[in-house]
């Protein structure tokens, strides 16, 4: 496989609701093909014949006519490093046996095959935009099941290999920037509020408190007993509390003339374009710091997308599909560097 | 009192010899007046007598034309340390009894009146300057000699307060910048090395190899049974060779394709023109590496002069007169990353 287009999220638009603090959101949707085992228990039969009936049912969508299907078994371990941190397939997947992966036109729809499920259909959007991700993954959901034959139970819903999806299958989320609530000390009591409600919220690429660039996602616990509809209004009413949590701590932050808060940001950004050296993990500090900034008007001159983006580039397999070539660890830190200077230095 | 002149360094000008590794040259003469005891074995109306004569002597030396005489037990706190701060009083003499300064025009030459000697004379230059230090002071002191009858023996010379000065009463130094030969490690290998030569190198502000922003000072330690002219030579000599050893490192950090130096030296520029809360020691660091920026030919377009300016201005008395109020250590901070951004981005 080769994958070409380096940057290619038609998610990360400009202008979407609320994205000064919401980056993006997402749907997901499990599905299975009745009288083929799941995947975890399938052979490798099973999952070729799987495999087969979605790619053919797939290219009957009109979803999904710029459609790309990658055969992960022959997807280098960067090009599925690269899925990985493009979200598009899970770390799990990367590593199944007869997985494939179908990207639809500018990754906003994909389709991961044989992963925990024989479908797991997604869709992305920027800022809080989770019906209109439910709008798109519900009408491609229709379209595939006229192809399909989806394993579904009268009184259960569609039935998944875990039992916590069974039902409607689905999993909607929102990838949440809350700088001002870390620095204000609020951030536990949100966590807190949120898993009473019944909702999950978590770091990225991490549990519990520590969010790597003070990036949270939610996302519902409960697949039974209610309706897509009701799920997605019922995160989207949560995420709105918390976005005015979140502008109400920014503008705790901005009201004091927080001079110490002024010099990190100042700090922040100078060392972003101006370091020729840069890990990731510091320059996921930087941005989400810089971010900051942009929202409570501090930073006049960059723009948000650009900074959502470098959120997602300067991972170590983007930096090395970007730059074409293998990096030692090393190498990436000083291509990061760079790559992050351009980008900011442009805008 | 009353210090208006906040920034007046004549001494501070461009374009000097090896400007780049010698921010500036000093000599100073330790000279008393026959028959009045030396200073701190003086009562009042011994020091208030000679301070008459010195002064009265000084109105009539064509090079103190302009100069401006300072009566030091009327000076604030605050202005004296900033005479401290432009090495134009010692620590010393900011405490003693019936002492004055005669400061110059420019503060080019200066005398200390009733620190350890009845009179210090000064001379600064910026870069490698010593013998026109010398020939300032050197007819300074004549002139002066002409109108105050100095003690002085035939067998010793120049008779001073303490022994280490008997003789020609001369201390010629000069500041070094020595980045590099820190960088490498080769430092200690030369302190040893100016040891053994018989001259006195210490960093600024502090005895020992910590040398705040990379500063050191190299003095003659001999007085006696050499001429002047003959001990300034000596010391322009290893002047000379220490620049060798520096430019020599400075030429291996760039040979050598350094992505940690260029970082250090680009995060160091980008805090000092991005900072709103800088500390003293934190912005010396930065200032220094800078230098050495500037030095290796990495940052274009920033001045030696405004650094070398910036070395001085960013101390603690210096903020305060600028900004025309006396200042606690946090405010200072927040006002010497605006005067740094300041000077720094103007050029």
């Amino acid at each position: 496989m080769n994958i070409k287009n380096v940057f290619n999220c038609g998610w990360l638009r400009k202008n979407a609701p609320d994205s000064c603090i919401v980056i993006s959101s997402r749907i997901r949707l499990a599905r299975n093909i009745n009288k083929i085992p799941f995947p975890h228990w399938a052979d490798e039969k099973n999952l070729k014949k799987a495999a087969l009936l979605i790619q053919n049912a797939a290219k009957k969508c009109s979803y999904l006519v710029n459609s790309e299907c990658y055969d992960l078994n022959k997807t280098t371990p960067l090009d599925k490093q690269y899925l990985i941190e493009k979200h598009l397939i899970s770390p799990e997947q990367a590593i199944s046996i007869n997985g494939y992966l179908i990207a639809g036109d500018k990754e906003m729809i994909s389709i991961m095959i044989n992963e925990e499920d024989h479908l797991r259909i997604q869709s992305m959007d920027a800022g809080l935009n989770l019906f209109e991700a439910w709008d798109i993954i519900n009408k491609l959901d229709s379209d595939l099941s006229d192809k399909l034959n989806y394993a579904i139970s009268p009184q259960w819903g569609y039935l998944t290999a875990c039992p916590t999806n069974v039902g409607t299958g689905m999993r909607a989320s929102v990838m949440m920037h809350l700088p001002a609530l870390i620095l204000t000390g609020q951030i536990n009591k949100v966590l807190k509020g949120v898993s009473q409600l019944g909702l999950a919220i978590r770091g990225l690429y991490g549990e519990g408190t520590k969010a790597l660039g003070n990036l949270y996602q939610i996302s519902n616990q409960v697949t039974l007993g209610q309706a897509e509809e009701e799920t997605i209004d019922y995160i989207k009413k949560i995420t709105n509390q918390i976005i005015g949590y979140e502008k109400d701590a920014q503008e705790v932050l901005t009201k004091e003339s927080n001079e110490q808060l002024e010099d990190k940001i100042f700090r922040a950004y100078a060392l972003l374009t101006h370091a020729r050296i840069i890990s990731s993990s510091e320059a996921m500090d930087f941005l989400s710091t810089v971010r900051l900034g942009v929202s409570i008007n501090l930073l006049k001159n960059v723009s948000l997308e650009v900074l959502n983006e470098l959120l997602i580039v300067i991972q170590p397999a983007h930096i090395q599909k970007i730059y074409k070539s293998t990096l030692t660890p090393e190498q990436r830190d000083i291509k990061r560097a760079e790559l992050i200077r351009e980008k900011l230095l442009i805008t």
